[in-house]
């Protein structure tokens, strides 16, 4: 499995995601899930994969060979006008690579190599935006509403997200949030593991300002997730007790 | 789907499940999941049930009959000596009822019809005891290492019970800790729903100690869910900052 968050925010995006990659529990690699590509001044573009690790590479490897083979320039991800453009290339790309190797494998490729895609970014004169793109090939954008994608594992880390998310939050804040939200994943779920890739785009930078790989011996990382034992425990006692009437 | 917790403290065993049985979104109902008999002075035996709502009605209108019926009473609940022999004769039924349902739908029937069971109780003379039964019939027991048990949509609501849980607390702390585990749960996945069905079971009473329907008015579960995002907040901020260096 896989866990990865996107965020907007007022002041732009937060990008988190692991490296764990299983085949079967006796079979864990690191692999990273995490890529971009930026155009100086003009455009950044930050995508996260779940799913398939083939086809999250080929997909990868081949939006790569686009950006820079010269005929194809034209089409890449780093000429189209709009960031709905970019998704609709990538959906495309994800969709072809699957029913590929779905179609190669016949019977047995049904409803195989799947994998989902977060891709956040901003092109100059535009709004950062955020999509979730699905094996089929079609996507979804991120809004005021639901301001932030998860794929893989989702679930363990969800409340927290839901509880502490705020739009105009700092990056600081927003990078502390989604390391709580992974450290609950992490102690609950094998399939999802430590290093984490984290990636900050401020709005109107067009760069990756802030990339960092944050393993397990993380001095931050690691205070996050004892404090944060601790203070759900003093959290939790600060509720209101229940009682149970004597019979 | 469903959520219900079911855990072991010193004290004795506190169950919660929640009401809602859904097929589609369109079409969600409010079913009891939470069953329990008892011989006063002799056992208390508690069943919460995930899954495919026929498989788990037969499966407890079997066990009605089978308590209730003269001529099998040797065969019933009611007369295991222990309680892994009332857990084996649960599994056997479990199981009988879904193969039969799957081979009367034939290949239509494959993997269909599944549920899974949680058990707790406590007979006259030995500990009180929680098992987790599966479709296949087979089962495990909580224990020192996993003293609790969730079935149904049991991610979300992971992470605090994890962080939560003491084998010593008291009843009150173990109801609040469940109650919090099915906010976070109810606040992220509509297939679980409100009323939720509450039962405390104390060590050597052999009797369902504290049994309520809370439902959506109910004034201590409002309290517990909305100063728990407040408390989330608090914990949060109460966490080191995280720092993003100049660049």
């Amino acid at each position: 499995m896989t866990y990865c968050v996107g965020m907007v925010l007022d002041k732009g995006l937060v990008m988190m995601s692991d490296t764990r990659t299983n085949s079967g529990v006796d079979n864990i690699s690191v692999f990273k899930k995490m890529f971009h590509w930026a155009v100086p001044g003009d455009r950044i573009l930050s995508i996260m994969t779940a799913g398939n690790l083939a086809t999250t590479q080929a997909v990868i490897s081949q939006l790569e060979e686009r950006t820079k083979a010269p005929g194809d320039r034209d089409n890449s991800l780093l000429k189209a006008p709009t960031m709905f453009q970019v998704a609709s290339e990538i959906g495309k790309l994800l969709r072809e690579t699957i029913t590929k190797t779905q179609e190669d494998n016949g019977a047995r490729g049904k409803g195989r190599f799947t994998a989902s895609i977060i891709l956040g970014g901003q092109i100059e004169g535009m709004e950062p935006r955020l999509f979730h793109i699905y094996p089929e090939g079609n996507f979804i954008e991120a809004s005021f509403d639901t301001p932030f994608f998860q794929i893989g594992e989702t679930k363990y880390g969800r409340p927290i997200l839901i509880r502490g998310y705020d739009k105009d939050m700092s990056f600081e804040d927003a990078v502390k949030l989604v390391m709580v939200s992974f450290d609950s994943t992490l102690k609950a779920n094998l399939s999802v593991g430590l290093p984490l890739d984290l990636m900050v785009i401020e709005r109107d930078t067009f760069q990756a300002g802030h990339v960092r790989r944050i393993s397990s011996d993380d001095p931050y990382f690691q205070s996050i997730s004892s404090s944060w034992g601790d203070a759900l425990k003093t959290a939790f006692h600060s509720l209101p007790n229940y009682s149970i009437p004597d019979k």
